[in-house]
């Protein structure tokens, strides 16, 4: 994997990175395909919005279809017909929010499945062999994911086991190859709820331990907005400068923004395709909730200036009538719009970081978007 | 509109209808739009698998989004983004197949919403003048909808009812005008269940009236395929040659060729858009569900013959994996598989109707799908 970076404006730069499966252009927006799959998308789809890079999860993955199929299909990337780059959580996330009956000791984390209550055992060894299986261009160390709010005992502890688990994954990536013919990468992760010295800790000591990329984890999980941009700008500032970094599970437009301005290169969410699903759609002038009665006989489109396959081809007032009649062109034709707009908003900023009018671009966008109160679950 | 003849073989024959938003191709089959979508396909999606006239709902339409929003849309072509021809049914079927407390009498039919128990009145006249704030290229007459079994003096009565209603409804035609910039047709309906002098008497006097194409209406309902079958040919014996014969609301592959060997033109059926969502997909070589563990990893395509999207970039393993973590994806592969092998039953059709081996060519057919097994519900 190689990591280019091509323009900065303050803290803000674009970039571009090369892996196996192509490049992708940073700041990149990652849709999120849980389970192989971006809810209510063909690849083909994914590819004409612009997507460049997907997410996908490994817990899920391990549970469905199981690494045996997906070793039979010859990776992830073949078995969902995607054959650009695919970055995989480790599956710490989920494990921590889904499962059920968690037990961590140092070697690993004990849970059961979330589908049928089935036991199982994540150790950083067995996500690295689990990750190599799945192919993904980019994989990810696993991490305890502690909770909002966090006392301050409980996150230096959990800080080391996820910093000595991070040791350990890198120790089997080194010792493992890919089971395909290409290259995977390794991110490691930093941790340290809104502890800046904890951040602080957890991000040298990773930089040390020289990962591909650096993720940002076990933020937007609850606490306010400025602490997150506080975590961000810390870790930034000590994180390499030429390894990409990518924010995890972030989140609204507003908060892309701030945390591009702060040097992030990378994000998923999931937000565009679930509020999508719930008749949210963002546009360029806020979001809009689509089942609202003053929407029925509006014979725009969900947005004006949006180029995308739905705003070019149907009305509000006709999606606004697939929703309230639960037709699944819905929310084929939400997810479409939605990660459009997601793809348009790093497209413009990637072009205004170029241009060196990034932080005036910036301020506009957050006038446009004020009224915008988005669904957050 | 226009019927042209082009090609026969014994009852069988090939053609084309001429209607104010395009021509289509006969033996034609018209994937159901029920609530003004098709279920998962977007407009470029189902002319890109081929189809060529869809059908809509009265009923459902009237409900839900209302005839004043698709007046105010300029008619169903461009409230959903179709600019093909479209037939509507009048709402007979659904009236009695769905609503609540029905009452009939000679002025029509009074039923309360499946939705919310609001009550309504349908007329003859009124479902032209709701088919003609819909603005379909082909509307239907009001007909009643005899269940089966059903008694020979029920089935005499509803049939005299059901003719006296198709001559009002031909007088509102005739009083009134598209409320767009195009020409619509009405249908006339052969009821009588399976009683053949009371098809006969039906076929008889619509012939009479003139109606610029004919549907022969309640037949699979729950009759034997044999007596269906037989009804379709004293229709067809009766009903004018050089107008189209649609069978209302049918059916499996076999039902088709049987049908188009006895002179049907024209055909609806949700079988592939309700069984597709139901994992259910219609190959060459017979009717296979993809949920079966078989599948789990047979990385092969559904149909090796087939060329669709769905068959050209991905696999039965991959799509048996969609339906069984409930993904939206595996509808919409589904969907589009299934649609695009009823047009291509059609196309094959009509190519050895012209070629003057449609006789040959069905028995082959029905060698190859024997083992079918399809869900009917």
């Amino acid at each position: 994997m190689q990591f280019i970076v091509e323009h900065k404006e303050g803290g803000a730069r674009t970039g571009k990175i090369v892996s196996s499966h192509g490049t992708f252009q940073t700041p990149a927006f990652m849709p999120v395909g849980t389970q192989g799959t971006v809810k209510a998308m063909t690849s083909k789809e994914l590819e004409t919005l612009g997507a460049e890079i997907i997410l996908s999860n490994t817990y899920h993955l391990y549970l469905r279809p199981g690494i045996e199929i997906l070793r039979s299909a010859g990776g992830l990337h073949r078995f969902m017909n995607w054959d650009h780059p695919i970055l995989t959580d480790s599956g710490g996330y989920q494990v921590f929010s889904l499962s059920d009956l968690r037990k961590i000791d140092e070697g690993g984390v004990q849970f059961r499945s979330h589908l049928d209550g089935s036991p199982h055992y994540f150790t950083p060894e067995s996500v690295i062999d689990i990750q190599r299986h799945i192919g993904s261009d980019i994989m990810m160390v696993l991490d305890e994911c502690t909770p909002f709010p966090c006392e301050k005992e409980y996150a230096v502890t959990s800080n080391e086991l996820t910093i000595s688990w991070a040791r350990k994954c890198q120790q089997r990536f080194h010792s493992s190859e890919c089971l395909y013919d290409h290259q995977q990468a390794l991110f490691g992760i930093v941790q340290g709820p809104v502890f800046a010295d904890v951040r602080e800790h957890s991000a040298r000591i990773l930089t040390d331990m020289d990962f591909e990329g650096y993720a940002i984890g076990g933020l937007a999980v609850g606490e306010p907005a400025g602490q997150m941009y506080e975590m961000i700008e810390i870790c930034a500032g000590i994180l390499p400068q030429d390894k990409p970094r990518y924010l995890m599970g972030v989140g609204t437009p507003e908060n892309l923004l701030e945390a591009i301005e702060r040097g992030v290169d990378m994000f998923d969410c999931v937000l565009p395709t679930r509020n999508g699903r719930n008749a949210q759609f963002f546009t360029q002038n806020g979001a809009i909730n689509i089942t609202n009665a003053r929407y029925k006989d509006d014979f725009t489109p969900i947005d004006d200036n949006c180029e995308c396959h739905t705003c070019r081809n149907y009305t509000r007032a006709y999606i606004r009538h697939l929703f309230m009649v639960k037709e699944i062109l819905g929310l084929q034709l939400a997810t479409h719009h939605n990660l459009y707009y997601y793809q348009w908003l790093m497209r413009s900023a990637r072009q205004a970081i170029n241009e060196g009018r990034y932080f005036n671009w910036k301020q506009q966008q957050f006038v446009k978007l004020r009224n915008s109160s988005y669904i957050i679950n």
